[in-house]
């Protein structure tokens, strides 16, 4: 893989400096395409071998960019809000917008290879760490992400040398760091183990472009180059290439939807017994969190229902029993502008609670599953792959970690139609009622048939549906309250 | 300013349903209105006495308003990217933006009185405090916020017996956090501290209204009804009131466009000599940065100057030398829509480094004394009350231990017409010139005029301009790297 990057490569000071008039107006035109254009984000990956330049090529495509439309992020050591949160989280914190390109230093690979050649994880973790990132790289390509990835390499010897001048020059040898010097001896095994990582990682959505580094002039202008021909290539091409998705098999539907035609809607609770539950779980949930346990951990916890199933009202008798330090509650509707220029799993990672917090999702990432595809606000295959991708997301939650529960709330459709009419009739419960809620009605079968494959493909081991008969407000409540006691009393 | 809330304010239950209806339709109104007039933002503080109810009467709002449209924020101990940024961070970031209610609890109040109240600062502290929050709030209503401030108020004996209360019974007990039994141990120092800060703050922009908590139906809608009072009354008033700026002295203007003008522009160096001490100040700044005591430090750096005068080029020359984990650039436009809705000075709050980091503003907050000033862009008591906000913020940067370096840089009108021709003659540079500049251009005696302005009034002991000569780009980059350097081993 490396071979062809340790032939001496190099591009004399005449040739570089013709070359860089040409190749920074042609960027420039690019980058102003993108920025009107919109369509997608460029997200620049620079990783390689210590002393390979990567921040010194930053810093030229900062001077050969427009840099106001530029971000670059050069990630360092984890601090604690990022160690709290899944592994993944400050990266697409961090991810550009539409239109915008984003310069990732350090990223995902520099921190798995380097804890590999470092010997702080074994080959098995490796392995997982790459297949999690191809997972990951094939969901942001599928969004749109234009990924570009560049490693720079060097050979051993070049990398001696390199750092032997910097060392040598009193002027330059603050450019040197300790882990410079740490992965100089590790040189051999940090090239084994990138070699495997980037074979199998360099994939048709997300190739791997490797430039020889010990020539400054020709890994600058090579580099602006890659960027410059995959930006243009996708600008040119108009429609952004949709993979196929090979549709996993999904279960008999009829099947599904009986699973939940099939709940004991009948089952309720007298007031008096409810209202005694109610104080006791909301008691026990309180101690729960309140334990030195949790203090480490943290939870999601998601709710999903027809519309009037009673949503609002139980995640109130949740938060009823928490400080309101601990928790956030987020109520997910259309997304903003700044939601709709990212992938749409990025608008939950960004909400992901620290440690002893939880955070409580009114209606979620399954929007996509229900809504988006029952109404056809995405494509098929936009809808198809998201059983795997939220399937992904939610294997990081927990492996994190952090405590994942979620709520079916069904109701039937009679409940439904008497629900809507009290609020017709209430003047402060009005605002609940929309004329969308009135369309979504009468889809009802098409939502139904999108919640019972929601459910047959999303309920996994890990991170169960948990369906509750909401038809007795009573009697859902306190079941809601009792499963999340028991889930965080079992976790802690 | 306690008497009246001990007098024991009541509402039976047939009362209060009654209210309850007409407030919730009123606030749903109000809270509808506000969001599509867009036009301010509303701020509950919620504070008062420990046991007092605001985290039952912040979840009774959330059941009577539209929780999509309200933002509830409980502050609790610092973490660490709190830590390490000046103590309003975290309340700056968490304002709601214009069209929203925001609910803060325990906020900057409950933080200073308990802290007072405990022993942990003395008076002159609480003194500062104070006035600190006055000068924040009066910033905030001139920004626009409506601020609704309530105290919780609960007698020694009446929170004795709340607490008691729900000791007493093992379904609740859990709710009585040590905190709150420390609290009713320090009830009488609390209660003189809270007394004599609340009359400080009792503003006409921002007046507090103390509600007797010990009744939780007349608490919750007492504190229902001055919300809602106070949005209606600003809804209705259309125009959201300005208040008279007194003009502090300005020195004579002659006076401050000659210090400008009497700039030896003349200075200048050799490129044998700039490049010797290029690397060399580089260098020095970059051994200073990986000190030991700069990883408990942080720096703001601010470039302001005419177009042309070479601010991207100086920020290349320091970036250079910086590992770039360590530093960001953030290039000032015009704000956002997002930016748009919140006070002026939020989105460099936002931007703010923490510990070992250094943030780099290629424009800044002074944009508001210079473009918005000349352009007409705000109102002139705008940019008139800017001078003191600005220092208020500096000043907090300062005490907070963050270093804090201002650079102007000065071109002659010639000289930047010579830069904005060639700026048209080469193909890659022709994007660093816009129609815009050539408008600024031609303002050029009232922006000299605005920026002398702004240096004697902004140039502080503790913060203090460096004017830099910037006719010779040699001589201006190395002046910055010097003082840049110079500064930070000063602080070190």
């Amino acid at each position: 893989m490396f071979e062809a990057a340790e032939v001496g490569h190099k591009l004399d000071k005449a040739g570089y400096e013709k070359e860089v008039v040409r190749l920074r107006e042609a960027l420039l035109n690019a980058q102003y395409d993108l920025l009107e254009l919109k369509h997608f984000p460029v997200l620049v990956l620079f990783a390689g071998i210590g002393g390979g330049g990567r921040s010194e090529t930053t810093n030229r495509l900062n001077e050969w960019l427009d840099p106001r439309h530029l971000r670059t992020c050069a990630f360092g050591e984890r601090d604690d809000r990022e160690r709290e949160r899944p592994a993944m989280w400050r990266y697409w914190r961090a991810l550009p917008p539409k239109g915008r390109i984003g310069i990732f230093l350090n990223a995902w690979y520099d921190e798995l290879l380097n804890a590999r050649a470092a010997g702080r994880i074994d080959g098995g973790d490796l392995q997982r760490g790459v297949q999690e990132i191809r997972h990951f790289e094939t969901m942001l390509a599928d969004e749109g992400v234009l990924l570009v990835k560049v490693w720079f390499h060097l050979g051993r010897d070049e990398q001696r040398k390199r750092l032997k001048d910097l060392l040598d020059n009193p002027l330059t040898r603050w450019r040197v760091s300790e882990h410079d010097l740490a992965q100089l001896k590790l040189y051999g095994r940090f090239r084994d183990v990138a070699e495997q990582a980037l074979r199998e990682t360099s994939t048709a959505e997300a190739p791997w472009m490797v430039v020889e580094a010990s020539d400054p002039r020709y890994r600058d202008a090579t580099a602006g180059r890659l960027l410059l021909e995959a930006t243009r290539e996708r600008l040119d091409s108009r429609s952004s290439p949709v993979r196929p998705v090979s549709a996993a098999p999904v279960g008999s539907r009829r099947d599904n939807v009986q699973l939940l035609r099939e709940l004991d809607l009948a089952k309720a609770l007298e007031k008096k017994e409810y209202q005694k539950q109610l104080v006791k779980f909301q008691g026990r949930l309180a101690v729960l969190m309140r334990r030195k346990r949790f203090a480490r951990r943290s939870m999601v916890v998601v709710f999903e229902g027809q519309d009037g199933a009673g949503k609002g009202a139980s995640i109130r008798r949740i938060t009823y029993a928490l400080d309101a330090r601990q928790y956030t509650v987020v109520p997910v509707a259309a997304p903003t502008d700044e939601e709709r220029a990212q992938p749409y799993l990025w608008r939950f990672w960004r909400r992901l609670p620290g440690h002893g917090h939880v955070t409580i999702f009114d209606r979620s990432w399954y929007g996509r599953l229900l809504v988006e595809r029952v109404e056809g606000l995405c494509s098929r295959s936009d809808w198809m792959r998201a059983y795997q991708e939220i399937n992904d997301f939610e294997a990081q939650l927990l492996r994190h970690g952090t405590i994942v529960v979620k709520f079916w709330l069904q109701i039937s459709k009679e409940e439904q139609l008497r629900r809507f009419r009290q609020r017709e009739h209430t003047l402060f419960k009005r605002f609940k009622l929309t004329p969308e809620d009135w369309r979504n009605r009468k889809k009802w079968n098409a939502y139904e048939e999108a919640v019972a494959d929601m459910i047959d493909r999303t309920s996994t081991e890990i991170a169960p549906w948990t369906l509750v008969e909401s038809e007795d407000k009573y009697y859902g409540r306190v079941k809601i309250l009792k499963t999340l006691a028991k889930t965080l009393a079992d976790a802690l």
